[in-house]
């Protein structure tokens, strides 16, 4: 069983999945891609056996699960971090916080293409992968030892993607991850003080402002914000206020899925296909935060080696101002 | 100018350091160590003239600076992520809040060997480099626009160092960085209820638990923290209470720098000499945090690839427990 444990001082919860890998020469080459062929893909159509059993899929025509025809297949992780039987048994060692590492894991597979990129996608499939998304936040959220539902994308080995084949993965955690956290407090806090969001604020000046536009729809806006961590980091937040994703409507989704597409277009254009990762921020499960949360998806292209100085502090430097790095993504000829 | 940004939402301030680099194909390759002949090394001896002039040295006879024959060298970086002339010039632009980014960022070059690593090197020249650390602390704390010093070292192409030749960081900030704010937070939170340290907590529990220390002397523990974010992840921490690491007795360097050494070699033999990162955790410079922070240093070998889920999240997945990494390494034959 995984376990749980929370850092005493920054209240930072940890997953120690000692399941996964145990011994110190597991650790000694940093993990790559796996090359795999086609042929052994996991995640290819007709390899359906060589996943854990199907959670959902999208099919054209109704057949029964685990056969291919499908458009987007959703699976448990076959190395989940987390364990979806049991209950969280809390439990204090002096200092020391712990629970059990109860939570789910899965993988959805964006496309049956082995060779093709979300980015490559068209929009209508783009969608097909958002409303997946949603249906399992939805399906999760009854499960109610679950507080969070991280949803992100490892594309590429130096963003830390195992498998080549196009996927992305959930995570339903019993906690608040504590960057979330953070975010919740400081959107409180300027809430409190203005009753505004401050996403909303940041959309109107951003804007106004112009210069860190990346693409704009009737929905959506993509900018790179004000203050990156990374180079060419960017954020995508729909226009009009809503805290939960996996509220969203039809409509937001047609319009969601071509600014994610042009945006990761952009910067597969600028820099030359990078590994990225993108994170879907969205508000906790059950906390009454709707009204000052606004619910974004942040796209990090891995560029730069993260230095001890970064790790170690949380303080970043960034050698691209925002407003350069927009400049050279709206301006890509895509 | 670089300059120093804030993000509205968290708090966190990141530098903005165009001079660095600037076109989008920059970033296209990530950045390894640079293979330089030691001929061409600038940190090697006879070649100070490829630095910027030196701030200080231990020489074992007094001559004129920037000549060989030092033990230890400091000069300004190259390439600073900061400027130091100017004043801070704070300023708001709406939402949000900016200023310049004013700093000190200096190399310390550990010994004049190149291929000697910290962990190579003899006790009484870790002890050295430690005093070195505290000198420059001392001066720079002189200088009131700084509010906060990080001295770290980037050791290995993966850990983020871009030069071969041994050396360490220090970077003078007029901010406090979002990390130690959050660990100094947390800290005045347990002193206000218990009025202890909770550092000093964790170390009666961590000496009463045992199966977290990997080293011990008379003046410090090394152990494998709780919540560990990485594996095999380490913290030296003073047994005595002590906030600010410049303060530091002689004796004390003289048990600081023995017990670095065994946690590196203690780490190479287990890691097959991983790349890694250290960092100083020490008080702000002129905040009255003495009472309840507890400097320490913490080692980070960079083994796994740390994907978009701990980017986007703070929220890391371990996938080893730290009594079992302090079996390993307490265990290692060095």
């Amino acid at each position: 069983m995984p376990d749980l444990r929370r850092d005493p001082i920054v209240g930072r919860w940890v997953i120690i999945s000692t399941e996964r890998s145990a011994r110190p020469h597991d650790f000694v080459p940093v993990q790559t891609t796996r090359p795999l062929a086609a042929t052994l893909c996991p995640f290819c159509p007709g390899q359906e056996r060589l996943t854990p059993k199907e959670i959902m899929a999208y099919r054209p025509q109704p057949v029964e699960p685990n056969n291919p025809n499908w458009t987007v297949r959703v699976v448990p992780n076959k190395f989940p971090a987390l364990q979806i039987e049991g209950n969280l048994d809390r439990q204090g060692h002096g200092l020391y916080d712990r629970m059990n590492g109860i939570g789910a894991h899965e993988v959805i597979i964006e496309t049956p293409n082995h060779t093709e990129s979300l980015a490559d996608m068209p929009t209508k499939r783009i969608e097909d992968v958002l409303w997946a998304y949603r249906d399992r936040m939805i399906d999760l959220k009854n499960d109610v030892r679950f507080r969070y539902i991280l949803i992100f994308k490892n594309h590429g080995a130096s963003a830390g993607a195992t498998l080549e084949h196009s996927h992305s993965q959930l995570i339903a955690l019993p906690i608040i991850p504590t960057s979330m956290f953070e975010e919740i407090d400081g959107c409180r806090a300027h809430y409190e003080q203005k009753e505004r969001c401050i996403y909303c604020d940041i959309i109107r000046q951003d804007l106004a402002d112009g210069d860190r536009i990346v693409a704009e729809n009737p929905e959506f806006l993509c900018v790179t914000p004000y203050a990156p961590r990374f180079p060419f980091e960017m954020w995508i937040l729909p226009k009009r206020h809503a805290g939960h994703f996996e509220e969203s409507q039809k409509t937001q989704f047609e319009f969601l899925a071509p600014i994610l597409s042009e945006a990761l277009r952009r910067m597969d254009k600028v820099l030359a296909k990078p590994s990225y990762n993108f994170i879907l921020h969205s508000s906790p499960l059950h906390e009454k935060t709707g009204d000052f949360y606004h619910w974004h998806i942040e796209i990090i292209p891995k560029l730069t080696q993260v230095a001890g100085f970064e790790w170690g502090t949380g303080f970043y430097i960034n050698p691209v101002a925002p407003e350069e790095s927009a400049k050279f993504l709206r301006e890509a000829g895509i």
